[in-house]
């Protein structure tokens, strides 16, 4: 996942102990990291160089735009900005697996029309109790069970479930420019974070793994949590106490982060809010909307449909000065997991 | 505040910058860093043996209970375990202050008896409303405003405002001690974070300046937020939507860090949940209890009385293995402002 990092990792190994480790990281470093790309995955102009101009603008001591690391924070998006959201967000569909098995063993907690339609495979009768019907579904799945045993089930259906389309396991559908640019920027000293509306606990399972991103980057949609005091450990209750989502964002940020970012990427109108607060900041800025027009390695879709609609941020990008990333323009490479 | 630190820090400087950085630091740190007391105001003795025989068996990669320095997380409360909480929370004393000055205002804000007393200076009539009493004076002396212009007022009534009865401004009156207990543990690999049951906008305002950690790694209590997309801010609307404090630290801990950390300091029987979780991981840990025996310098209090009460904690301490810091007995030296 991190092609340039890989050669320098793994070459000291073979260098007599003598030469310190350091000398040895610089004698390669500086030559490999300036010559080669760090976006190896995204074509050679438009998107990949307005990033790098911004990431050389704010890292060069000698730059007017020049910040400290410590405020170098860049924010992600998860679903349809580090990895796909289609058919369905890869969330709902663990939790109707989840709901359908214990279902099967308690019929007794489906107690609702939402609930019944999601355990029958009925999604259009899911889809009908909107984003209620949803939390609920998700609810019900998820609540019940401790942290971690939630996080270990969910990177298992992760990495071992297909995708109906694609036939990749859900994990290897994060997208492999994403990774990437990830990587270019910690290697820059920012420290990268996902902001997702999906559930905190779920992404955390596989974040590291997927991202380099470790859990305590991770801000996500919450339920209510309590400590259980003869497990010694954290139960998942249910309910909602954080939906990390539209004007929800910028508040995840502050409660999780406390300091205004100066990149934010994402996908949707669900992204709109934290792409205005992070864009307002006082110094230099990115806002970055990744656009979904590859019908053909992905999935086309922007302004109409239940999942990742972009609207606002298709209006307006231009005239607030954010990237809009094409998929199809902009992309050698989609998937990780992919070719 | 970092006392080893500073004469590697600035030494480089004087130095020709043919050799490269990392070996010069590699030069003084090696000899220096290993003589030198990293906890000079500990008696040489009991808790500070205690505490570097745990840093370094965790640190060292041949040790059974080496720890990876990503899993070297310390949490930390903060009233009575990294500053004063005598004669009240420091964040209750200046909510008092924005209270009486918002009543001179507009008295019309007094809208329970609760508030009345509080901007009357009866600390009596304030406290006979229990803690939901306290919440309602903090909540309306903090409410209305930005998170950012909120921190700056925090920050300078901090800085600016004398205690009763030390006469050191309260931002002086964190303990020596546990500074140099956090650069030691930063030193060794360790992340250091506070989970407080103060409200973590207050923490923020002083954590970078007084305790060298980020606002990212402040965890406490928090009201709700939202975002104003006019101003571009987040303003404070009141309401409590965490109560960091007991049962609700191992929450706090799970929502922002999301994984159980190896460290865990405290003071009072409200951080006896957070040093439960702590200390009942699989591998190695350490639980630690500041215990308010210096009358004399500080305050002496632990049984009885309404801050900082310290019973169970007492009673459980040398049975669960948990170290109890005895302030007077282990400290050579208190307040970072003072002598």
């Amino acid at each position: 996942m991190r092609p340039n990092a890989s050669v320098s990792a793994q070459t000291p190994a073979l260098i007599p102990a003598l030469i310190p480790a350091c000398v040895l990281a610089a004698a390669f470093a500086l030559p490999g990291a300036a010559s080669a790309d760090p976006l190896p995955s995204w074509r050679d102009d438009g998107a990949q160089a307005r990033i790098e101009a911004f990431v050389e603008a704010v890292t060069d001591p000698a730059s007017e735009d020049y910040v400290t690391p410590a405020r170098r924070i860049a924010v992600f998006d998860n679903d349809g900005t580090l990895w796909s959201e289609q058919p369905a967000y890869f969330q709902l569909l663990f939790a109707l697996d989840v709901l359908k098995t214990k279902a099967e063993a308690d019929p007794s907690i489906l107690t609702s029309d939402v609930l019944k339609a999601a355990a029958a495979g009925d999604m259009e009768g899911m889809m009908a109790g909107g984003v209620k019907g949803l939390l609920e579904v998700v609810d019900v799945s998820h609540a019940g069970m401790s942290v971690e045993a939630f996080q270990a089930d969910a990177a298992a259906w992760l990495a071992e479930t297909a995708h109906p389309t694609s036939d990749l396991p859900y994990a290897a559908m994060t997208y492999q420019p994403m990774i990437e640019l990830l990587s270019y920027l910690r290697d820059e000293g920012f420290s990268t974070w996902i902001v997702s509306g999906g559930g905190v606990h779920f992404i955390r399972a596989v974040a590291q793994d997927a991202y380099g991103i470790p859990p305590w980057q991770v801000i996500g949609s919450r339920g209510n949590l309590s400590y259980d005091a003869e497990g010694k450990a954290l139960m998942k209750d249910g309910g909602v106490s954080l939906v990390d989502d539209k004007e929800g964002k910028p508040v995840g940020i502050d409660q999780q982060i406390g300091v205004r970012p100066i990149l934010a990427a994402g996908n949707s109108d669900g992204d709109f809010a934290m792409l205005d607060y992070v864009t307002a900041g006082d110094g230099p800025s990115l806002g970055l909307l990744v656009h979904h027009t590859d019908g053909a390695r992905e999935f086309a879709y922007d302004r109409e449909g239940h999942i990742g609609v972009l609207n606002q941020g298709l209006d307006e990008a231009e005239g607030r000065g954010w990237l809009l990333v094409d998929m199809k323009a902009d992309w050698t490479r989609i998937w990780t997991g992919g070719e």
